[in-house]
C-alpha cells in the first residue's frame, strides 16, 4: 500500500514527475502500469494521481485529487532499550510508519547490546537511514529524531519533560493499557519498552516512583519488538490516529 | 520478556527442570543466573519460578506461584496475501505472538510472490516452523493452523464461514477500525490484508458485495506487514485480549 513522496516544487499545474529511486521502486518493484492510480504526498497534501506515461526511469502523473493532510493528534515518544540482532531496526521502521514523534534509545540492566562510544555514531547513522527510508515510504518529509543512547536512569530523571509515561512490564498483571491511558494527559506521552530480558523489579520501582504508570500487554508474553509495535498501535488508536 | 514452555509432566511437587533448547536459550542467550525469576507455561497454567541451580544444559527451577490462564476472547483469523522477502514470515511470527487463531494465505491480483505448486509444501513447512517457534516463545502448546495458499476469489467465496469480515484498504477514507468493529459479531472474525501493491478496486468491490466491511488504518500509509500486525493488535485490544 505504497505512497510516493514528492517535492511540491515538482508540481506543474495538475501534473508531476517521479524520478530516481521513487520511480524505480514504482516501475521495477511494484510494477505499476500506465493508467494505475498512485498516492503521492508532499507532507502537506495527499494527492491521488494516475500514471500518464512511464519510461525506464521517469513516471509522469496526472493529479486527480488533493486533500489537506489533517493535523494528527500529538505523536507519542518511544523509549526503547537497545535490542539484539536487527530487532531495534524493525522497531524504528515500524515506529516511523506508526507515527512516532521521537525515539529515545536506552541501556538498562538486562540490555544485551552495549555499544562502545566509538561505535555509537556509526550505529546511529544506520538507524537514521532506516528511519529516513520508512519516513519516505509513509509520505513524511522528515523522519522523527533518534536521540543518542542514554542510561535508563538518565531517562527516568527526565520524566518531568513528558505529559505522561507508560512502561510495559510482563510482571504487571492488573493495569491494562486501556485503563491507564484514560488517566494520562496525551500531549507528550512517553512509552517505554524494555530489553529482551525485561526490566528488573528495581528499575520498575524507580520508574514508578518517578511517575511512570506500569501496564500489562495481556497474558501472552510478547517479544520486546512486538511489545513496542503493539504499544504504539494502541496509543495511536486511542489518540484517533488509526 | 521471555516465557518458557514446559510439559506439565515434568513438574515434581514445586520443582521442574528445563533442558534442551529452552535451557540453552535461557543460559546462553538470555544469560539468566541463579536466583533469577523465570516465567513458565504449560499452556494451562502460568508459573512464576526462580532458578535454583543451572549447569551447562539443565536448569532447575522452584515454582513460586501458579495462575490458571484465563480463557481469552475468540481469536481472530488472519487472511494475508503472500508478501515479498521475509515480510510474510514476520507477519506469521508476530501474528502468533498476538494470538491469531488461523492464517489463510492468498494470492490476489497484485500479489508479487507466486509459488509454484511444487514449491508450496516446502514454503508451508518453513512457515509452520516459524509459527511453532513463535508459539513456544509465547507459551502456547500448539501454534495456529496455516492453511494452503488459495486465490482471493476462493477466500471471498468462503466469507459465510465467518461471523464478520474486515478488509483494510488504503483508498478507504471514512470507516475507521473502531467504528466498523462495533458493528460486527466477533465470534469468528476474519481480518484481511492485501499485498504490497494493495487490492484492486474490483477486488474490494467483490469482497464488499460478499459482506466484508472495508476499513482505513489512518492517514499514514502502512506497509502490508505493518498493516497486518497493527490490525491484529487493534482487534485483540477490542476483544480485551491486550
Amino acid at each position: 500500500m505504497p505512497q510516493f513522496l514528492i517535492d511540491s516544487r515538482n508540481i506543474q499545474g495538475n501534473t508531476t514527475t517521479l524520478t530516481g529511486n521513487e520511480a524505480k521502486h514504482l516501475i521495477k518493484v511494484l510494477r505499476y502500469k500506465k493508467g494505475d492510480r498512485v498516492f503521492l504526498s508532499d507532507g502537506q497534501y495527499q494527492y491521488v494521481s494516475v500514471i500518464e506515461s512511464l519510461s525506464g526511469k521517469t513516471v509522469n502523473l496526472k493529479l486527480l485529487d488533493r486533500k489537506l493532510l489533517q493535523k494528527a493528534a500529538p505523536s507519542p515518544i518511544l523509549g526503547i532499550s537497545l535490542l539484539k540482532h536487527d530487532h531495534l531496526e524493525l522497531v524504528l521502521q515500524k515506529g516511523v510508519e506508526l507515527g512516532v514523534g521521537e525515539f529515545i534509545l536506552f541501556i538498562s540492566e538486562r540490555t544485551i547490546p552495549h555499544y562502545h562510544e566509538s561505535a555509537t555514531p556509526k550505529k546511529l547513522a544506520r538507524f537514521e537511514k532506516i528511519a529516513m527510508e520508512a519516513a519516505k515510504q509513509s509520505g513524511m518529509i522528515t523522519p522523527p529524531k533518534i536521540d543518542p543512547v542514554i542510561s535508563f536512569e538518565a531517562l527516568v530523571k527526565n520524566f518531568d519533560g513528558f505529559s505522561g509515561v507508560m512502561l510495559a512490564w510482563e510482571e504487571e498483571k492488573e493495569s491494562s493499557f486501556n485503563t491507564v491511558f484514560q488517566t494520562l494527559d496525551p500531549t507528550k506521552l512517553l512509552l517505554i519498552i524494555g530489553p529482551e530480558g525485561g526490566f528488573t523489579k528495581e528499575e520498575v520501582a524507580l520508574a514508578e516512583k518517578n511517575g511512570a504508570k506500569i501496564v500489562t500487554l495481556g497474558r501472552q508474553i510478547l517479544r520486546a519488538e512486538t511489545a513496542a509495535i503493539t504499544t504504539l498501535a494502541l496509543c495511536q488508536y486511542e489518540l484517533g490516529n488509526l
